[in-house]
């Protein structure tokens, strides 16, 4: 059942673990079938190293576990609330990379200090508020999802394809599992560079917005003229 | 005579090698038979590239060598202080790892600034008062022990498995040598990320209690839901 | 058609790629035949693996595409008012390196701090100005070049053979197009350095003139006596 | 001629290109024979690739080419000073290392933070003057080797075998070539952590004068008890 989606997901979790963003059984890549609706996970606290097709988790959109016979990644609740509120999207990455977490931590949005961002992020990387302790002791990884969506609340999530969750780490998210990694590494680089501009200038500015949009729209959209068409 | 545990030292010795946390013969990992109340350990100064199960050093809970053709580590004294006061622990392992040692040199215990450290320490990392020109004049390695004590007097160390030396560097524990090695690992990522996040935001607070009690319970004890159990 | 010089294309993009100095398809070297005013460049979004002598693509300086069946890096513009402008140079690189990046978006010329610095490049790495809106909505390409010429207006492209775009990266020259990307290299050192040297001591001053002049022809003209002549 | 030592010597290059200390060409290391006066040195400008024992260049305590068809670094001159002054040294290395250099650049001695720095080098790591204008315009890389010389005077160069030329970069030495390197190694680490240390903590202090003391000579002189013996 969902052979090539599983077989997706397991690539894309084997990519997050090559580009070194992760430690030990760290981070959790997924993937979604629209028609079905169902996920497909990473299954939790499992080693990189001895995941298979066969390891990969199959939940509803419930989380209920549909195949599988591993225990879902905890984080599975997360997941869904951005595959039920980001229609488009066709894969989710969660890590703890250490940059894009030192932000998380500061509890500050990622400023679009250049075109490297703005190539691939349009504008700022938002963070969260704080979860409340209601919200922590209740369905603590549904309410992640849920401040995620507050944060996302004014912005395109196609656009803006990552988030922070403050004193967390960050998810990102694409059109499928591998461009949900894709755009966990570029952000990583993104908070590195960022925390090095910030550190070296603390005035530093975003980049104005037309070159914001010029950059960003350079390699998006139709009137995108990056790479081959 | 225990040959599985200097197996099991061995490898771990091994580990932190690999990990990338240890320059030359800096760092060195041991572990107890609770049985016997021997102490195996890494000798002193020998090239990890040369070390082999015969190399390992066994030594009894004064710190007479019981077997072994080599030195045991200098800091054997301050192992056998660490096994002494915490009766649950079956590993120790000690550095000098960058980041972590930034911190130590600093004076600074590392903050709970996210949830990569709640998930392992539940807690600030704390950091031991330098010790007085008596105590280093002394046993000053059993005196190194004994200030960590203090440090830990009112911490949980099966909780809070890691600890900074003052101007030295950090000693971690867990319920096996590997599993302390793995500590050292996760104190150094933590060190780095709060690193990045003190410098990128001074006044970066620690996350709340609420989510700092979710994130370790969620790992540890009786209601754990993290992995496949 | 250029076989050689696209040889030479490939050969120092491929070199840029395993510098580390590039994620992705980021980054491009191109050369240039001097004869014809031919520009042999790397194709726009390929991936580096991917890359055969075959997949260059040659321009005029108009910036046809005169043979290849990719098209063009979307830099090219920019490379083309390099050639145009400094008549000595064989190659240009450009990359979003990590260090380069941050100075570019911190909007700070690189001082020269130091020999290492003084060695390679004749006094400070300027930084352009921000390009105007207008700049930017029309041929923002061509406009980067130009901004680039205003910002190098004083200095001697030989001996200062890099600048970094504000908010974006640097671009970097030499008399072929291996020896723009060593120039790459070099100046992401020099710019990791120099950033350290900033955070360490805000008040760090450039070296004095002498030395500069000492260290930089010691290396460059007539009386260099570094290396084998 | 000089057979072992040519040998020793080129394993001490090759083994500070393998410690990822230095970019292409950058850094030299010799060695001397104290019978003879001879020294033993890096050819300048040669990859690190390329080298042989054959490519290794023999000169005498005036400078001049005994044996070699290449030219000898062009730093020999500041080797030779240290060789003449320090009359129980056997090897000398230099590099531009990242995080010393950022120190050098500084214009800082890299204080003693901790045990780290304390088990190699006994205190601080001076800093050089500035050479003046006229130093630098006559034999500028034996002037290099007399402000060393001064910021040394005070030290005794076998307990501190490393210093940081200001605005250049370190300088380090020891019994043997290989040994020079070690201490390389060692200091660029020290180095590092210091930088951390300083950026996390602007007030950090040394260690107290009785930890220093206790490190040092737990690793050096006849009370040492670290290490098999």
């Amino acid at each position: 059942m969902l052979d090539e989606l599983k077989r997706s997901v397991l690539d894309a979790n084997l990519a997050l673990k090559r580009s070194g963003l992760v430690l030990y059984t760290w981070g959790n890549v997924s993937g979604i079938d629209r028609e079905s609706g169902l996920i497909v996970i990473k299954p939790s606290g499992v080693d990189y190293d001895a995941l298979t097709v066969d390891s990969m988790v199959v939940v509803d959109r419930g989380g209920n576990v549909v195949e599988g016979s591993y225990r879902p990644s905890s984080d599975t609740p997360t997941h869904l609330v951005l595959y039920e509120a980001f229609p488009e999207i066709g894969g989710v990455a969660h890590t703890h990379s250490t940059y894009a977490t030192m932000w998380a931590q500061a509890g500050c949005a990622i400023p679009c200090f250049g075109t490297t961002h703005a190539d691939h992020f349009y504008g700022d990387i938002p963070c969260t508020r704080h979860l409340t302790a209601e919200e922590v002791s209740g369905a603590y990884e549904y309410e992640t999802g849920r401040v995620i969506m507050e944060a996302m609340a004014q912005l395109d999530e196609n656009a803006v394809p990552a988030v922070l969750v403050r004193g967390h780490g960050p998810f990102t998210w694409g059109d499928s599992p591998m461009s949900a990694v894709v755009n966990s590494v570029v952000l990583e680089e993104v908070a590195k560079i960022a925390h090095g501009t910030a550190t070296l200038n603390p005035a530093a500015a975003p980049i104005p917005g037309y070159l914001l949009d010029r950059h960003f729209f350079r390699k998006h959209g139709k009137g995108a003229y990056y790479g081959q068409r």
